[in-house]
């Protein structure tokens, strides 16, 4: 079946009310989801110099945000709580990600998702983890030794360079299978349309 | 009438598409627009230390922009041609936004765009900026000799300040009635509405 990439950092906000929609709209448009945690840490610290989410080294940003994404939540029906912390270390969920079986990850990642910002969880915690892996049916200790294996750890980074790679610069990022990006919540009903019918563009920009 | 602020930059790319729908979006939910041109180099600078366009300074992000600002501007059905200079300098465009009766502002205003990202000209040469003025009815010479006068200088400086202190860190930004802030191109269908019937939203973030 075809399907979009959903590229994702499970520290970002905006990612939040992306993962619980995507689904439905891929579904309905007839695309699967393939899933593709990566950390977003080291791309804003080699493309900005970035060392904190950029919502807090600029505040201005940071408080619009918030706001901003209440509205969007509040739109699309979905819970929201202030996150126990910001940004949130989602390594080990990310790891559990990939330790996981394909099918299992779509409502593990929304677990997590729903543990940093409806329940105020702290997703760096081993059993908030454990609870997600269980809530999807499977054996948390199992995945958890998984995710710590060198194969699980070095699918991540993997991920994290082709992330960089393929000019990801934010989370949540889209890609057709053409290889046409997106960037943000915004744009996944542009995305998935994309994939189902893909566009001329005249390119601009190039030599400025 | 009931309004929304259209507060913008003349150097911008997603201002361009947003002046040319902000009317017409308007207008079927029975609103006014009233334009705020403002500097937004200064914003950048001081909220973020940028002395250049945050799509220049990170290439990663410049080079999606490109590229999305071509399908936002496709889906729009607005033409897009590759800027002679990117930022571009509209100190004398914004100048003159002011200097001209509040009726010809609109014109003025989507005429100066479109010299800009569909037209590829300078927008900071005068003869540019005399040719928008005309095609709104208006004399060139007398409009630019108000817009070089100390008062005008005095309104735009007054309005650059007027967007730190509310917040504002991008262009565009909308406003309503009740202060509600939206960031974008991507938020005018939202700031419409919200002018049309404001919502009851929790804030969120504000401890972290």
């Amino acid at each position: 079946m075809a399907a979009i990439e959903f590229w994702f950092e499970f520290a970002s906000t905006y990612s939040y009310p992306a993962a619980m929609r995507v689904e439905k709209l891929a579904s309905a448009a007839g695309l699967d989801v393939v899933w593709k945690p990566f950390l977003l840490g080291p791309l804003l610290h080699s493309q900005q110099g970035l060392t904190d989410s950029p919502f807090n080294a600029v505040p201005v940003k940071g408080k619009y945000m918030w706001r901003d994404l209440a509205r969007v939540c509040a739109k699309e029906g979905l819970p929201l709580e202030t996150p126990a912390r910001f940004p949130q270390n989602g390594l080990l969920a990310a790891r559990c990600t990939l330790a996981l079986p394909e099918a299992a990850r779509a409502g593990f990642i929304k677990a997590i998702y729903s543990e940093n910002f409806a329940r105020g969880a702290l997703i760096s915690e081993p059993d908030v983890v454990a609870r997600a892996i269980e809530s999807v049916g499977h054996d948390a200790e199992a995945i958890m030794a998984r995710a710590g294996s060198d194969a699980t750890k070095a699918e991540l980074k993997a991920n994290t360079g082709e992330a960089i790679h393929r000019g990801v610069f934010g989370s949540p990022t889209f890609f057709a299978g053409d290889g046409e990006m997106f960037w943000g919540n915004d744009r996944l009903e542009d995305a998935v349309a994309w994939q189902v019918a893909p566009q001329e563009i005249m390119s601009i920009g190039g030599t400025i």
